[in-house]
């Protein structure tokens, strides 16, 4: 198992996979500013077939990656969605070409605030300019003209990355043949900005952070970081899901210790997640991308009208929520159904029974998987993919 | 408005207020250590009666004080429950004597981690014993003893004080007319031991918390105290409440700034929450009390049975819960209503309508206090009090 700090300066851009940098093209970002020397890292698995037909974008959420099918290298775990996308799987690899790309302002290899900055030859730090879903979906888009792809046959995700489907969808509809946004809001609510701000502040606590110029001075907000990770992850799982797997049960030990070690295990779990954390994430980047998560309004792009987004739209939708998902409930996804119903649009919605709150898009939920498998099939005969 | 800070040594003692100190008397904890030189900081409010069996005491919540019905001298606000206690009020000062007192392990009086250890002349910090809920009653119960009370009329708290309700009637049965548990739990749940684990980590993480011995060394934690404040506070509001009251607004500016300044007034009233938090709190108390709750499961004081908590008991109980309350739901009431039936107890049940979430028990509402007045009329009635 393979253990590389994506902290340090330059170790992102050794990582093995693909890149694909545009030099001086510039990045409209919807900040304002145009960004220079941007580079995309991602991945594809499968064949692009002669018609271009068969690819499907993967988006991932706050803290995924480009590795969603094959081992991570940073972790040495399997890809995060290595469950869902292979030959044979729901998104079948022997049939279908699937990219996915790590979100600008990343920490795999994408331009992100650890990337230098090309004007001071220091890392960007707080000098990146603030993202958005927008502007990660836009960087995207010059990734599927450099394959030659004019239409995705699907784009696909969960979590933030149903965010960027659903930007996809609403930005270019005449390149998007089918949209699966998974657990997933049309607007970032007040409850998750709150929960986000107290990440960011976590972060902005821990005095390594140095305003975000840790890498320049050799220091790593690791303590915020972790923080904020173990704020997060409990909002990813469900108080059922939590009781389940830990209740009161006490960590190695059979009575409590009157102290503040771990006694509970579900104590133990959430500092181990913190901890695992750290190792592969960076803190800049956790602050740029809940922030971009934070400002998604998709109706405030259209005059405040939701269904405008999707006007016209001949893309097929499939929406999937799960019942103890508290992070992005069940009236989120209807939410968008009735904006894509008010505009006649092709969409079907299942909400899936499961005690394993958010998370539960990236576990093998049987029902899930039948669910996008037959949406996948049925769009694919559609589209004349064989 | 005086604003005085808790956390300089010393200073707590200054603090306004009744005193009552146990010298020599050493107070038994759970964790096995007789705790010496004890003193408890409370108020009182109204007279007591000749036969003495008008007294209510109150019992605060995590972040409570003594002062629930007058001025509080640190923050100069009223009093935290001044709503619900006073003349003519659902606790009505013209009738009862009401009492409230500093938790053990409070910062505002009463002997905690910031009180001066005897044997060292220093702060005890760390030194400070792990305290439970069991010993903030057995400290209470003395307070009770010295002011030459047999019975008190009633007992009520909600959230961490529902915890010392629920404690006083299982251990002082003899001792308790009526109890009102309110929007609380007969155990800690996993995911609150997460929350609090969050908050402590939080804390913990602040170089300035110096191992719990940050008076003696002249530093203050009060960054850490504020993110573990603000990822509590999220937790004491509801997601209706919070989308109501805040939604995506911004703060005082027309467009976001594309930054990380405080562009949502749910940001915005987080920070705020955060910053005047650390003026009147300890860090050091936030770890212990929040230790006492987590280790609270009042089963398991009873053989893991808990209708044995309340056997034989002549109490009679009203629980308390609200819809949007998700630290505490109904279900956890409605658990420990399930054991007082087990055991024939005398008891009633409420479930209230509100949007605000845990924070409504703090709040005026009107049903809430009609059922609050309505049961202590009816048992003030039964007790013979006019």
């Amino acid at each position: 198992m393979t253990s590389l700090s994506v902290h340090a300066p330059g170790k992102a851009p050794e990582l093995p996979g693909k890149r694909l940098s545009f030099g001086e093209r510039r990045l409209k970002l919807d900040c304002g500013v145009d960004l220079p020397g941007v580079t995309l890292a991602y991945q594809t698995y499968g064949t692009l077939n002669a018609e271009k037909s068969n690819a499907i974008l993967i988006c991932h959420a706050l803290t995924g990656d480009q590795f969603v099918a094959d081992q991570n290298p940073v972790t040495g775990k399997p890809g995060w969605w290595q469950v869902m996308i292979g030959p044979g799987l729901p998104i079948d690899t022997d049939r279908f070409f699937v990219i996915c790309a790590n979100v600008l302002g990343g920490c795999m290899g994408t331009t992100g605030p650890s990337s230098t900055d090309p004007a001071t030859g220091q890392p960007y730090g707080l000098g990146f300019p603030v993202i958005t879903v927008g502007d990660m979906v836009r960087l995207q888009s010059w990734l599927i003209d450099h394959l030659g792809i004019d239409k995705l046959f699907a784009v696909i995700g969960g979590s933030m990355g149903g965010m960027q489907v659903l930007q996809w969808a609403a930005t270019y509809p005449d390149r998007v043949f089918a949209a699966v946004p998974i657990a997933c809001a049309a607007r970032h609510s007040a409850q998750n900005i709150a929960f986000h701000e107290v990440g960011r502040q976590a972060i902005m606590a821990d005095p390594e952070w140095r305003k975000g110029a840790y890498q320049a001075e050799g220091t790593n907000p690791s303590r915020g970081l972790s923080v904020a990770r173990m704020a997060a992850h409990i909002t990813y799982l469900s108080e059922a899901a939590l009781h389940r797997k830990f209740g009161r049960n006490l960590q190695d030990r059979s009575a409590v210790t009157y102290g503040f070690d771990a006694d509970f295990q579900v104590e133990s779990y959430l500092r181990h997640q913190g901890s695992i954390f750290v190792d592969r994430f960076d803190a800049n980047s956790y602050l740029y991308i809940t922030r971009a998560m934070d400002y998604f309004d998709l109706a405030a792009q259209f005059g405040g009208h939701l269904p405008r987004a999707f006007k016209d739209t001949k893309t097929r939708f499939c929406l999937v929520s799960f019942t103890s998902d508290w992070l992005f409930p069940t009236s989120e996804s209807r939410a968008i159904v009735h904006a894509l119903n008010a505009v006649a649009a092709n969409v079907s919605f299942v909400e899936i029974e499961s005690d394993k709150g958010h998370d539960a898009f990236l576990l093998d939920e049987p029902e899930f998987f039948k669910v996008l498998r037959g949406f996948l099939d049925g769009c694919a005969e559609l589209r004349g993919i064989r």
